[in-house]
């Protein structure tokens, strides 16, 4: 999506740590059309998939889950996040190491809110070593529900996440992907 | 808002200590096209006064305020939530007490998001107690900017709080005022 490379150019700085901070339109600030824009997009690449709920994790993906669900006109839930492992029975649960923060946390999805009967889209704004994914895709799983796949807007192309979900067969879909980043330059990965 | 009457009384479900749970719909699950609804009505209501800026709290308001944002084509902000007082400089903070978790909390907006040139709409799913919007609003004052009113989903009016803010002449909208609630029945204010 050649607009969301040229607003992560214009207004995304790289900061230590391989982070990219894309805040002022995609996290704590939303930049409503843009994101509403990426919602459509999402539905244009998946909307033949017969996808009947979008799932992310609080908090920062819930935005581009709201606008996905709102393209695709199906309903979004998001993974809650715990500290503890103390969950209720009526949840599903995966464990989630980010790197980030270097702490472990649970996510949790109540029951009522994904079946086997879904077929699941997760959203999702970046994706990095893949540990929120996998996390979100064994809480599918423990539904038995179906992967249709992943809507991501920015890949760390050069974590190599994406590519081993790729080799798995699994369909991720990123708006953007980075293959290499520094402080005064962003490469894209040119995308068919 | 007639709809949100009625969905809070087909989908909603009243447990112990006045807790109303909408989580089908306006919380951990959202109904994609009803929360744009909700939006297009915020917009409805505030689209004449020169908003530039939705601010709300993670995790449970960014549905909506994504959705007012989108109706009301202006970008929208979500504070953070912290349990330590520790933050940098550069983040207008405010405390805020919960009844709920029955612990303090701090809430940030990174300064850049939020100027003394903005016109804030506060977005957020519930008006209970009236301590996160008391918050947000003493994070608009420290920016130096104007608080346009406060659009909430869901108010319960016998907690008083909405009424308050109103008194002070603080233009409060709720989609649906509940004025009681047992485990049989919810009451709404007949609003104008």
């Amino acid at each position: 999506m050649k607009a969301l490379e040229e607003k992560i150019l214009r207004e995304g700085t790289v900061l230590p740590g391989n982070v990219l901070k894309v805040g002022s339109f995609l996290n704590q600030q939303m930049d409503s059309d843009f994101i509403m824009e990426i919602g459509k997009e999402v539905a244009r690449l998946f909307g033949n998939e017969g996808v009947t709920r979008v799932l992310t994790v609080e908090a920062s993906g819930i935005a581009l889950a709201v606008a996905a669900g709102i393209a695709l006109h199906v309903p979004s839930v998001f993974a809650k996040k715990h500290k503890s492992a103390n969950m209720p029975k009526e949840v599903y649960t995966a464990s989630v190491y980010s790197y980030t923060h270097k702490e472990t946390y649970e996510i949790a999805v109540a029951k009522e809110y994904l079946g086997s009967e879904d077929r699941v889209l997760i959203v999702d704004d970046f994706l990095a070593n893949g540990n929120a994914v996998q996390g979100l895709m064994r809480i599918i799983e423990e539904a038995g529900a179906t992967l249709v796949g992943c809507a991501i807007a920015i890949e760390k192309g050069f974590q190599g996440a994406g590519d081993k979900l790729r080799a798995e067969g699994i369909r991720v879909e990123s708006l953007a992907i980075i293959d290499s980043m520094t402080d005064e330059s962003v490469s894209f990965r040119v995308q068919g």
